[in-house]
């Protein structure tokens, strides 16, 4: 039988469950063997794969032999320690981390935007973080149109981007607010830092650590990478990231100006029409608008409320929503797998 | 006993209930008597006011006959037909509804920016919008030092902004999903509005009906009444307004560029902690941001993640929270009255 030799390092996680819905219903390309791997704290563990039960192993250098591809989505310092393991044994990396991302020998692909980045590939290849890849899927085809100078995001966050243990704690604390006892708050906003804020019915406008100019790391990471997969150095790119009481699917405001001043919202909404992994849902008068609990579940990034600055010719609103596990996460690590696939640039070891 | 013969129109209602509260607690003018007035639903019922029960009475023409002030928040509709009897009657109105904003005849006043407008009143006042006020609190301090080109808001709105109904179908549709059960939404986003959404978990960018230019009716309240409180035409402003699932207090990321060019983050900073009704919340070091849960229930305005957009100079990002039935409604509207007792512009009827 031939195909792929797939492994999947972090498993038992919310985007690990993700990348094995895909892989069993969704992936085009062909699978031999699919092995999943955790920490050992998870191993042992039973999940259905089609129709087997597949125990998850303790992920080990040893864990890569005979691997082709490797999804992996466990934390940074996991990627940091076997992602060049698994490169050593013959294996594609797709790394679901922010560890690779800004390095300059790994490619940074959102496979609608910068395909052709993946054939400069030295066996990982780095999956975006989760608001950029929503933001650069629709602002990429307004670019190649029309040209863009600059680009101010403020987010909608769900707080799955924080793991399920982040899920567990909103609808807790929710439970909690109405039943009118006390919360305590262990997770959010960053599991590592000092200070853990109650998101119920919240708003926290810090998502990773803070760093220079107190923008913090998710902030940077839209700067950053939207610069590198836009293939863009100068174009200009900041933002606001908020957690909000959302499980699933992040929300984005994104405003922008285009290079081309006669551009007007119709122009911006063909554009759209016929973009790669965008779906336009943007009639007010039907009170038709993106929302999250409809992205949910769904492989697509959709746009609405496509509008004018009134005062600034160029320069546009639209609001840009899509599940995070998958587009932000699962489903791009896996179309980038298929692309690597049609490129015929994974090689299988035997 | 000297005083002002105080009638709250509305006072059942979400943003009534704190009119109640302030008049008890805080108001700094002298009051002889309160009247408690609703629609005929509501009349009969019995709300404590210090130390005596008052009956909510049925609003009519003849209810405001010896009434020196009136606080109106009981809809547009209400304040449209009842207002001008109020003011034929020798009262002075302060209306938290919509309808007078715009009209060149009726002052749009927060306290903090634009006292001096009351002069010019004939009766009544209006009392802005909440996520409007919040923002001049914050950016008219920043104007008058540095001086204003362009403002950008993309705002994150609690329920109580749709009245109590909001907040209680917030906590029940929760209550649903997490129990798995369907929910089924009656409210928001806009009552009066032909679809109804889900708003636990979600994000509705939808606050207020569509009008031309694909804007709602929201939007444009915070482009139209920032620029006549600010008495500045000439001013660029533009907004996305989003509901999430919050019940109390306004989040809001304002994005804004400077006449002066030089100017620092911590000028800012400096510049906001010395302003009326500021709280600078902003000690990344130490995870300090502005947040709902700790602004609820307080009078002031809370900024934070004070930053500059590292590609353009006087360009910079805040983070603006404030409670919306306290500044957003109910205070501002107190405020409103102390300021015209302090200027003698109310004028007892015996």
């Amino acid at each position: 039988m031939s195909g792929y030799n797939v492994a999947v390092v972090g498993a038992t996680g919310a985007v690990g469950s993700r990348f094995i819905e895909l892989l069993e219903n969704e992936a085009a390309f062909p699978i031999k063997s699919v092995k999943l791997l955790a920490s050992k704290r998870s191993a042992g563990k039973q999940i259905k794969f089609n129709d087997q039960m597949l125990t998850v192993e303790e992920t080990t250098p040893e864990s890569f032999a005979g691997v082709d591809l490797a999804l992996f989505s466990a934390g940074g310092s996991v990627s940091a320690k076997f992602a060049p393991e698994a490169v050593k044994r013959g294996a594609v990396v797709v790394d679901n981390t922010s560890h690779f991302r800004m390095d300059p020998d790994v490619p940074l692909v959102v496979p609608e935007v910068n395909p052709q980045a993946l054939k400069r590939h030295h066996g990982i290849i780095a999956n975006p973080n989760c608001s950029t890849i929503q933001m650069v899927v629709a602002l990429e085809p307004i670019r190649q149109k029309f040209g863009l100078e600059q680009v101010i995001c403020s987010t909608y966050q769900a707080v799955s981007g924080a793991g399920q243990s982040a899920i567990n704690e909103l609808y807790k604390e929710s439970q909690q607010i109405i039943n009118n006892e006390p919360v305590s708050p262990q997770i959010l906003p960053v599991k590592g830092d000092k200070k853990h804020y109650q998101i119920a019915f919240n708003t926290l406008a810090q998502i990773d650590v803070f760093e220079n100019e107190d923008y913090t790391h998710e902030e940077w990471k839209m700067i950053n990478e939207t610069r590198k997969i836009m293939e863009t150095d100068d174009l200009k790119v900041t933002a606001t990231c908020v957690r909000i009481p959302v499980a699933l699917a992040h929300s984005e405001t994104v405003y922008f100006t285009t290079a081309d001043k006669d551009v007007t919202p119709d122009d911006i909404r063909t554009v759209l029409q016929t973009a790669p992994g965008v779906v336009v849902e943007d009639d007010p008068k039907h009170q038709i608008y993106p929302q999250p609990v409809n992205a949910e579940g769904k492989k697509d990034t959709f746009v609405g409320r496509i509008r004018r600055d009134m005062d600034n010719k160029g320069a546009f609103h639209m609001y840009v929503v899509s599940d995070n596990l998958l587009k932000g996460a699962a489903w791009n690590s896996v179309q980038i797998a298929e692309t690597l696939h049609k490129m015929d640039l994974i090689h299988p070891a035997n």
